[in-house]
């Protein structure tokens, strides 16, 4: 399970995947199974959380990484590089956005 | 303390701001505002978690709903109405999208 937390100093990617609603299901199931064979193995990994948009147009990842350093060394993996690529080629644009949580508020449940 | 579970049947909304570096922390300091003193007392609030991003370009509120009616609930609060008007006159532009959570996968830590 995902925790989102201001007070932890980690980075966070949230990157939005346009995608036409027939090539959904397949950039998806890509992005899970990059998530699972190379992502979420590598150094500094700590989370990732495909979303699928409501109207079927977008995907998006919200995923955490350890620091800076560990990110830029996922996107000069090799391995991480081939999934990227065919991400990219499903996709009909990427925006990539790094982020740090400044303020975090939720009820009990 | 927020938590992403695929296996929650909740509505999620990612909303990007986007927002001049010189009215950053203005539209933050809104944002918590009207999260703390609005939002999470209303029907069906889950969490709201405001991300800055590296840039200083962007504000992603990050929020969690019981379901798409709360939602629409939320939208049509006269209160929630102010905060949005407020907040729409300091971005330059805001871009509201509705997710379900498909995959959430996470080490340990």
């Amino acid at each position: 399970m995902t925790k989102i937390d201001s007070s932890e100093k980690i980075l966070t990617l949230i990157n939005t995947f346009d995608v036409d609603q027939d090539n959904h299901q397949l950039l998806m199931d890509l992005l899970v199974q990059a998530t699972t064979e190379v992502m979420r193995h590598l150094d500094g990994f700590i989370s990732a959380n495909l979303h699928s948009s409501i109207d079927g147009n977008y995907i998006v990842n919200y995923a955490q990484w350890r620091s800076q350093a560990h990110f830029d060394a996922m996107l000069a993996n090799p391995e991480a590089q081939i999934h990227m690529k065919q991400a990219s080629d499903i996709a009909n644009n990427i925006k990539p956005l790094l982020y740090k949580v400044s303020h975090s508020e939720c009820i009990s449940r």
